[in-house]
């Protein structure tokens, strides 16, 4: 057991940068949180006695400026994850930011040229590849367990739409929702996307029509190698959190079903029934949460690339452009035509 | 138990020939077989004997010279349907049609009018929607189980792909394999299709593809009424005949897995496992091929309008035309480009 | 296909007399039925005009002095069993007899000698090893799939109870119910139980026990070659038929499940959840009762020995009277304690 | 979020003891381990460095005389517990102390006793209760959601037997392996047991019956409610760690499957299979260990009752010598014959 710990500084201190703080503090001997802050002073001052994080600090500028700290993790709104990714890089410290970097390939593209002048590392919070589902898929592709892939389904859908006033600011559902799937479905095939087309409508709920978004799309997907991709997405599904991936190959099929808080089964006087499935992310992916963070922190003390790098990051804002301009346009749309 | 019986002449005496006529002998006790034929004279000896089959008559003219026969059943090569249709319809006798009609939309309508001129009865053998669990998840629909249907997924797959010599006269995919989808797509949903696009590809045997045709498709469908469905065909899935259905609905979701030769579950050493699907659709689809002929049967009886009637079996071609000029052209088609 | 017919005659027009009469009539190309009768004419008739059958004999000695009938199908009451395997070895009827036997081994001993007198077949209709979870599970003792058998569990439940009626003349659970499971038992193990040790009580109608019978019990089983196994009855699941059972061997484990009306699974707004299993053996063994009588015809008409002979129609109920004492005096019990 | 903490001394730093050294450290901050012990110094020095432990103590008086530590955890071997329970009440320090407390019931009295006597709370490490699934099926018994509970199943079954050596000083199979299973049996029916009678072999090392004791049983449980329990014993099931409980109950049943590493089903050439279940008690029952220290802390904290007392730990030990006493003399054992 190596002693040598990541000093690292959290910037956010919202839902995920708490549970983010709790896996570094708890779970990770490997990491030490110097401080943290949050434009709500009082959830870093809360996050941090959870966490015994020892400093509250005033601001971002301050958490950079600490030349105890190594790493910083940037959990803030995701219109400050750019500036942040270059202010940090120029201060020389290791990075992990939620996703989405941005809503823009410009910007996007300025944060990651940053990195890469700095020579820092950087990983994107894409985190269902660190869940041992997909994982599990992930293996019977590169093992040839099923042969070559041929046909690939993700089903994810949500328990309920989140507020009107998030809808607007998201950036649509499949910059918010959509470009979990997109990541997945690269790291399941292992391959980038050539085409994408999109059938998508308003059926949840009218009001997120009006505010020019959608809440339900069939979007496929064409590989470079061939395969041909279905992601059907809602923003409701009554019996919560529906995640589940397929891919039929030339010598098998693998699917994937839902996690349950149990593994009961009633038969009683009507149906035979268990429990709804774990309702939404933090309990469902609870263990990739802390996974990609282990990943992170292992990376950069053993000055290894990170695993979901800065292009990893693009990619699946690149899908999203391209998906919402064939809903728009109503045809299939290649990605170079919205890519660069 | 009523003592009226139908008496019926069969026109082919292959596979799907021998199939219904051992349904009409052995569980149809409303039904009497009073003379089949086929080009093959053995094969129409063999299933006569077989089934008790009073008559193997020289020709299908001599079928619908018959007085005594009051329905035929065609049953022999797509290429002759019409043509019979035609016949059988001025012969005045009922009648049951093996899918597809044809693969011309003219040839098919004017069979249609054939039969409705005649005033006869004519019931298309897509047989699926008489499957126990297909029509457990229309249940699930009209009763308001799951609420407004939202997305469908059809996952259709064959244990193998057929001989290269049947895949030239099949039609194409689209219109020997995916049109048996088209048509659960109508019944599950209870509404029309207007817009189809097709992600195709050869992948399972080059062979096929040289042929014209293709093996692997994703065919999204956007039904009149908003809902948007997936139909996923392969011409092979190594582990058996592949046919489930998912629907989300705004109370709900409604799946069905496959069915299996016996309940069992085996714990072994390296894999918790069951044996493989029934493997075609002779196994999996046995009960669906016999109520379809009950359905027939007492509609005609009964005088009452039958299930699967000739426009039944004009659309799903119309929808393999559509989905076939999406491929050629890879963009999304209306149906009205093809339908008429 | 041969052409030989078996002639048959059936007495008992009940329940299962009419069903073993379908299979025979309308799936059994190898057999005729020559002749039906039954105490209840009415019952007699209605059968013979469902399965054409061409006479409807006034006693069960008509059917046995018609010449032209070679095999008979007892599906009377119980009490009438021995005495009618008696006259028909006499007649020189090949025999076919519904469980059990009797109640008493006199009565058993007394039949099976007229059965070897005569030189006739004889089968049970112990139906369940004709199932085919149950012949999947059989077949992984025989090939080694699963080792040697360690632990057997069988559970064993009905909807509901039967009328009280029907209780005081059944001749108790152990000799109605449990009978079935005792046969399951030797069938799935291929050895014989040496012990039986019984925790029964009355759990679902107390009137039950006022009549002297019990309506739950947990039954321990040791075969001569040392597996251990248990049994689990209660006359009263309220979900329906509850039919599995469960090896587990020193290579592994294997387990059958219910059998469902569909495969269809529906994700509420409350709990995930599927329709009822078939409620009762009607529905449940329907394919086991065909497959019993195809094979008791296949057997005679190729003088092979019946699958389930007369012994095995002995010995279950030597398990229900050891089953019985050890509830009655609550200690184990050894077979020849009470078999003879 | 209270900042009480409570201050624990470990005694003992095997695998268990470790185990509970890191949930104290890194999930429990209501905790804060002073010190640690164990006769191999090196193991505690290697969980002090690792669970940032300030202190290894030279012996467990060390710990007991540390007036910082209100609770000491007793993680070292069994014939130690008595003892040290004692030793740790004379101290005042309240008390978390494996199972079995001990294999005589005098010496389990005398410990209990001086519990009694010093005022201290006193939790035994059943730690199975605190699982999500048999919560669940406990849930559903004190809900009323299956009614009244009439058969009880637990399936207990390792992935292979302990070392010989071990399997000799363990105490048998019931007190060790099957003592578990008695207090699930206890906590899911929610009433006591009252006689006992046991079916049990050698069947997966004859090693292990040469060492006089059996590594196969089918354990027959009637409580004084009425309910009948039957436990399946195995020390090698090669498919891994099995563990499962069913309760039939007058409104309907539930059932609990294993736990697996991942929801993944793989359709194959040959099968359609998953992954083996979690293999052992350590990643099957992660979370149960780390719930019942964490219902030990709060109630220490908070002055309530533990959850699992003294007497939940001694009852288990009578119910494994009735066991015991029904193998040996192939009876029925009242829990009073040898329970005091």
């Amino acid at each position: 057991m190596s002693t040598q710990k990541l000093h690292i500084g959290i910037i956010g201190a919202g839902r995920i940068g708490r549970v983010h703080a709790e896996t570094l503090a708890f779970r990770l001997p490997e990491s030490r949180i110097a401080a943290i802050t949050d434009v709500n002073r009082e959830a870093a001052q809360a996050v941090a006695a959870r966490c015994n994080i020892p400093r509250v600090a005033e601001s971002s500028a301050e958490i950079l400026a600490n030349p105890e700290i190594e790493a910083v993790l940037i959990c803030s709104s995701t219109n400050t994850h750019a500036d942040l990714i270059v202010a940090a890089a120029k201060a020389g410290k290791h990075i992990f930011c939620e996703k989405p970097i941005a809503f823009s390939l410009e910007t996007i593209d300025a944060a990651l040229a940053a990195v890469k002048g700095a020579g820092v590392q950087l990983q994107i919070g894409f985190n269902r590849s660190f869940d041992a589902n997909f994982a599990r898929v992930r293996h019977a592709v590169t093992s040839g367990e099923i042969g070559v892939p041929n046909l690939l389904h993700i089903i994810s859908r949500d328990p309920g739409p989140p507020p009107l006033s998030y809808v607007k600011v998201s950036g649509g559902m499949f910059m918010d929702m959509t470009i979990h799937d997109f990541d997945m479905a690269r790291f399941l095939i292992g391959d980038e996307v050539e085409e994408i087309y999109t059938a998508g409508a308003v059926m949840v709920d009218e009001e997120i029509g009006k505010a020019g978004d959608l809440d339900t799309a069939l979007i496929v997907l064409r590989f470079r190698n061939g395969v041909i991709g279905a992601i059907d997405n809602s923003r409701k599904a009554v019996y919560g959190y529906d995640q589940r991936v397929e891919i039929l190959g030339s010598e098998g099929s693998i699917a994937t079903g839902n996690c349950y808080p149990n593994q009961a089964v009633v038969s009683g006087a009507k149906t035979v029934y268990k429990d709804l499935p774990l309702n939404f992310f933090m309990e469902r992916y609870t263990e990739s949460f802390a996974a990609e963070l282990r990943s992170f922190v292992t990376a950069v003390l053993e000055k290894r690339t990170t695993a979901v790098t800065g292009i990893d990051g693009r990619i699946p804002v690149v899908m999203a452009l391209a998906a919402r301009k064939s809903y728009d346009e109503r045809r299939p749309v290649r990605m170079d035509e919205v890519g660069g």
